[in-house]
């Protein structure tokens, strides 16, 4: 392993870090908040040993995958393990884990929280943990990356570690190119809806949190029953169509402004993402006109943001979905599971994957009756290896094997298997909210401490998409001699 | 397709289901129950339709795969059809929705019923469902083609599309020898085992009763709370062993027969197969003394018990395990999945398929570290090649596509998630019993005519192992032209 550039990266990352957390110190001091010290403490500790580490001179700039791996996890803990001081040492948390637990949640853009008063927060600690969202969302190393002038080729395989979905696509053959333009889409879909949110009449500074929470697909909100609180269909609206927006390939977006429509239109997992989200709407929709909601127009919308803000990973809620019928609940899981789609900032299995295993299934069928014959899968014209399908279809073995283990553990704490799987659900796949014991309108805060580094785990994990941490876990033989 | 020797096979088939009705019939007039005409009318029906189809002389005698599909998918319907018969015509059920949904759970060795007060029924009728255990088992065409002497080369493809597991494996070089050595073989166990029961003090009536539920690992009982009636250690050890028994692959006995030791100590299959038993008995024990039991041996009998059941997919129960600690409920639900061996009696998606799957992860973590590198699968010494990784995975794609759909629907009744999915779980994997709404002291006698069908319909996938009958209704543009 190549340690010097991983500790160089790192340290690189952190005074990123410090830098992001500006704001919120100027945010505390504005406001005359208790987090005022601890953000300056924060953000000393973070620019000084970033500092530190960046100074490390005796490293190749040869960058394998093995690195790439070490410098994602170990860069994703370290953020969180420092961005976690301003809220332990402002009483925001009564723990250290679970401030970390708070900032791991942050920066996958999971969303769940330990808080149950969230209104009482210092403003700088509010303002800190939603743009965690923002910086997670795309990756705070491919923004890394796009600052650093050292890492030309190296970056790849740290993009590719860091970058969800089963191909990290490259838009510019450069990496620190492609690391540009998603940063640039990402902030102009930032602009965009800020603006939008302002002319819906909230503050200047709701509308940055709710900003960061929907495009970072995160959930973190400044009101303790999150969007119910704004009774705006326009902002709901809104909010839920720039959910779908940003569980969109974000390399599509480059596609459109490239005016390569055709690319777009034929894409197979946006068609499949858009298709779900509709159809999971209207069954949702009509299985609430049939019990409890009157009105077609407002089912469709409370059916529409509940759908997009956990099919995307965000989060969000406008109505306590923990109480709809059975079969909306199942949907709801369902979309939870699946995910947004591969290069967007949403979490999940991702569509993409999906859409590779649906046309396995077919595939296998037709070969039943062809036993010899040799049929390619193929995606928007492109041929789909074996080998793609086999790492697919590992990573969904490592997946629920993840999830199966983890819903056992967290069932000793003795709630129901809905809210243990539930509860790993939402983690694993950064979505925030669960169902039971872990709805929209609870916390994660009952959990025993044990469980709460499980779940910040399992966020990693599902952030990083598994095997990028598992893999530096394994016994070495699994990874050393063949 | 080779409509002629469709229509031949399935002749015979119901031919020898009339002879395996027949000793009912016996009991019936012997107990001079309401099932004697029944049972007279079936037998007639079934005889006599099957002579009709028998003599249908217009074949050839060349078996396709799309052949064996079309025979075992309609030769196990109209078995079902045809085996209703005397439960509806005795008012054991009713409605003939009812009678054919307990038959199919026969035949498939499930084990759910619609019967609430089983101990009211004809001992005739309560004789053939038990027997359809044992018919369903082995599998009642493998039974048909050890008699066929017309089926000599084409019986593979019938015995392929009937026997569990990915890969059916051949004993013997003619489909015809393998046959006759897994019912000689199955034969023997049962044997063993009535005599154990006999000894048990079990009358010969209900020896066979439980013999036949337990070596066909289907369930039903002629008792209302199942094995929790008999109140003997003896008889619970006797029984769990003998169900572990039954999920082990059966060529392994033969392996054993032929004193090839070795073959049968390295099967990665049956060492992962007793592991699991080993580690969930002992997880529920000790969860079960944490919580409510006090002593240890009677919590590893229970717990050994009800393992050894869903794990083989039986579904006898000596307790109420819908009461236990939710951990201990999550671990059964993870071996009910998980199931028995291939070749074997048992349901469930198969041991094999988890062991691959296991393999499988371990393999892509080490090819992250050496991208290159082209490392085969294993198992027993042989290679897995890709087309059977491919074949797995698309396996637990179409299980989980069927499972979530499913249980999507039957949400639609109105009942909470665990107890939808873990109905679905006890029909697709031939479990009988579930949680909740489905627990061990309940029926699926509650629910809709339409939700029985669909159990019915999953009870027939699982057992036939879903692509057989999915590929028969399959889009035609999928399985024709490529």
């Amino acid at each position: 392993m190549n340690f010097g550039i991983v500790i160089r990266v790192v340290g690189f990352l952190l005074m990123v870090e410090a830098a992001f957390m500006f704001p919120s110190l100027l945010i505390a001091i504005y406001t005359d908040g208790e987090d005022k010290i601890p953000f300056l403490i924060a953000i000393l500790i973070s620019a000084g040993l970033g500092f530190i580490l960046s100074r490390k001179e005796n490293y190749k700039n040869q960058i394998g995958a093995k690195d790439g791996l070490a410098i994602v996890s170990l860069g994703w803990v370290m953020a969180s393990i420092i961005g976690a001081i301003p809220l332990y040492l402002s009483d925001s948390t009564p723990t250290y884990i679970d401030a970390f637990f708070e900032i791991v949640s942050g920066l996958t853009t999971t969303g769940a929280t330990v808080i149950s008063d969230v209104e009482s927060l210092p403003q700088g600690v509010i303002f800190w943990r939603s743009l965690t969202h923002w910086i997670g969302g795309m990756g705070i190393l491919v923004f890394t990356v796009a600052l650093l002038p050292a890492l030309g080729i190296g970056g790849f395989q740290i993009y590719k570690a860091e970058s969800p979905g089963p191909v990290a696509g490259k838009i510019a053959p450069r990496i620190k190119d492609t690391a540009k333009i998603l940063y640039k889409t990402y902030t102009i879909i930032t602009l965009c809806l800020v603006i939008l949110l302002l002319i819906g009449k909230m503050s200047l500074f709701e509308s940055l949190i709710y900003t960061f929470g929907t495009v970072g697909t995160g959930g973190y909100s400044n009101k303790n029953n999150s969007l119910a609180f704004y009774d705006s269909s326009y902002i709901h609206w809104v909010i839920g169509i720039f959910m779908v927006l940003s569980g969109i390939n974000f390399s599509l977006y480059y596609s459109l402004y490239k005016k390569r429509f055709k690319e777009v239109f034929k894409d197979g997992e946006l068609r499949l993402y858009l298709g779900m989200i509709f159809g999971a709407t209207l069954a949702i929709a009509i299985n609430l006109l049939l019990t409890s909601y009157s009105d077609f127009g407002v089912a469709i919308r409370d059916s529409f943001f509940q759908v997009s803000s956990l099919m995307t990973s965000t989060g969000f809620s406008t109505v306590d979905f923990d109480l709809w019928p059975n079969f909306s609940k199942g949907i709801l899981l369902l979309v939870m599971f699946i995910g947004g789609s591969a290069g967007s900032t949403a979490g999940g299995t991702k569509v993409i994957r999906i859409l590779v295993m649906l046309k396995l299934i077919k595939r296998e069928i037709t070969k039943i009756f062809h036993p010899r014959a040799v049929i390619s899968l193929k995606d928007n014209d492109k041929v789909i290896s074996d080998d793609t399908v086999i790492n697919i279809s590992s990573y969904f073995a490592l997946y629920f094997l993840i999830f199966i283990i983890s819903t056992l553990l967290v069932s000793l704490e003795g709630i129901d298997l809905i809210s243990a799987g539930s509860s790993v659900l939402a983690t694993l796949n950064n979505v925030g909210p669960g169902l039971g014991f872990v709805g929209p309108t609870r916390t994660f805060g009952e959990f025993h401490q044990i469980t709460k580094l499980l779940f910040s785990v399992l966020m990693l994990l599902g952030r990083l998409e598994l095997f990028t941490i598992i893999a530096l876990f394994a016994p070495k033989h699994w990874r050393g001699e063949l």
